[in-house]
């Protein structure tokens, strides 16, 4: 863990993607330095900021002051705050005003926010012209580690999340680590169920790095951006290994299919559940379904839970407030997940802390018995 | 000219784009072997046939049933015919109806139509679930050698033609050349322009076959086939040797700035100008320029000008019906064309019949004085 235990105030992750490279810087003061690390790696000198209403009053002078001062001029566009605002309409709204601000190919669009505003704004910027430029200023803990990197962009429609999208690679990602000081404590720990899965997924070692210093990630600092900076790398990792997600990139989705479950089972009411609290039950319910089918040991189960229910995280489906639907129910939309494959079903399970793998065979008479037995009602 | 002088039924033209590399078919009766070509193709069985009012009474029956014969579950989607359709409205439509058709990553849309469907279904087989399996049925000359071959897609908004859209490559392109039988000679004469432009870009062998051959490619046999193979080919090489169109790609807009212009300051009435006509007058004008700014011998030009006159095409603003806007409206229209970069005034000019380039530098001042003097009013 050399990569861990130094300690500077700023780090950078280079995604090595060939002609699609591009930084990710991760330390303080950023959104005050956007200008200048803007101008100096790209061409154009025009620039659309995509924000929403809750981000806007706090950052967006800021980043306008910052870019002015590098000599690029900037439009802006305030957003509803919210998942809502990934829509068709909202695509159309985004791509008007990039094209009204006179966006050209080597511009660039400007995320200013969490995750909807990420994706939506990438996927205009994937769009316009077939592609402009696209630099991502995440804001809050799961954009840093999850959405900014990676390139997929996308908005909902009826017939699910995401639907509707493109990989579009950002062409610099700067996470602000201060401004994750005005998050709430349940969005820090949502985001941090993200941090938690790189180690769940293939860093033993992350894993039990988290474990001992969650409390310095907690409480910010040199471990904070330490655990980000180990995160985009890790994510970094798996994406250069398959960008558009052919094979080892469902990887990512570890935890992720018994969440959106939850989620949908929720109709994505934010007041009961949250992506990443999704995210952290389903991660637990994927390693005690991994020991069910006797691949790991249920001890390791026991760590999983353990640790996230120390940091505050729920981890079992009874701590979401309110009833849930049957089993049945749960069941279904597992099955119309999107990484569903010519009818079969797929499935991130372990053998162990840092051992997942891809399982495309998964009978779902064994999943439904499975939630059978975990459903509290 | 090997290529044009042997003469089979059907010609394949591969275009190798590694792992996005794919087979264009050109000859009599692919319609009706849609679904086998296809299912020899693709891993899916599932397709999304999206076509127009025009053309789904005299093909789509037969398209089905090929895809039916061959093991493919079709649905289908039947939109209003016209260069409208192509809108963030009917786009919406598109996506959900192939997403209602539960269409899976290696499952086709299939455009059945002329360049409008084309776009249209392209951009959105590029996003449903980001980016699904695309296949090409082109039933206009002009989508054969031109949209249906190298991957643009999109729609219009309101700030001009084709701003919105991804690069797509097709998986397959059936070039059906009995299609060709069922369209008016003005259509016709249209997509020859573009035929043509292969030739004024960069093969001048290529020019003087058709000078030679027209009449036999106009009533059709074995040298239409062999012309829309030798587009297919010209266009592919221009396209491998530059996917996302960074540079020598623009060639392929020979003729269009002033074509563009114009179908413009026709407001895209198509009873006063198609594209493909506007094409053909535009390559007139960039050879004249070429010759006024010395680069070209005059000569070259009136061949040009001799042989689409010859077709039946018009070669002259004064041959579009009814009055045009004065020069100056004209030039901003093309100041506001999109391969305006960074405020320069990109053109294709040539140095003669087949030698066509890119000049990033040509001043507005010339173009104005140029289209004052040719402007027929």
């Amino acid at each position: 863990m050399n990569a861990i235990t130094s300690a500077p105030a700023e780090r950078l992750v280079r995604v090595p993607l060939g002609e699609r490279a591009y930084d990710i810087l991760i330390g303080p003061g950023l959104i005050a330095r956007a200008g200048a690390e803007i101008a100096t790696r790209l061409k154009g000198r025009k620039a659309a900021v995509i924000t929403d209403e809750n981000v806007a009053p706090i950052y967006l002078d800021a980043l306008t002051a910052s870019l002015k001062a590098a000599g690029i001029q900037s439009s802006s566009l305030v957003l509803p705050a919210g998942e809502k605002t990934k829509s068709f309409e909202h695509l159309m709204t985004v791509c008007d005003a990039v094209l009204t601000a006179r966006i050209e190919r080597n511009d660039a669009v400007i995320a200013l926010g969490g995750g909807v505003i990420g994706d939506l704004s990438g996927f205009a910027a994937g769009i316009v012209r077939r592609g402009v430029r696209f630099v991502q200023v995440p804001t809050s803990l799961l954009s840093q580690v999850d959405s900014s990197v990676g390139g997929k962009t996308g908005i909902n429609t009826h017939h699910g999340k995401n639907l509707v999208g493109v990989f579009h690679q950002p062409d610099l990602v700067l996470a602000d680590t201060d401004v994750l000081n005005t998050l709430s404590q349940r969005e820090f720990r949502a985001g941090y169920a993200e941090v938690a899965k790189y180690g769940l997924i293939d860093k033993p070692d992350f894993f039990a790095w988290l474990e001992a210093n969650w409390q310095d990630v907690f409480s910010g600092g040199a471990a904070r951006i330490e655990a980000i900076a180990a995160s985009c790398q890790a994510k970094s990792d798996v994406v250069v290994a398959d960008e558009r997600e052919n094979g080892p990139r469902a990887l990512l989705n570890l935890g992720h299919t018994f969440g959106h479950a939850l989620e949908a089972a929720t109709a994505y009411d934010s007041r009961r559940l949250v992506h990443g609290e999704g995210v952290a039950i389903g991660m637990v319910l994927a390693h005690e379904f991994s020991s069910r089918l006797n691949l790991a040991s249920p001890d390791d189960a026991k760590r999983v839970d353990a640790h996230l229910k120390t940091v505050g995280l729920p981890t079992r489906m009874g701590d979401i407030p309110g009833e849930l639907p049957p089993a049945e129910v749960l069941m279904d939309a597992i099955a119309q997940d999107k990484k569903v494959k010519s009818g079969q079903l797929t499935f991130i399970l372990t053998r162990g802390i840092g051992q997942s793998f891809v399982a495309d065979d998964v009978p779902s008479s064994e999943v439904l018995s499975f939630l059978k037995e975990k459903h509290p009602q």
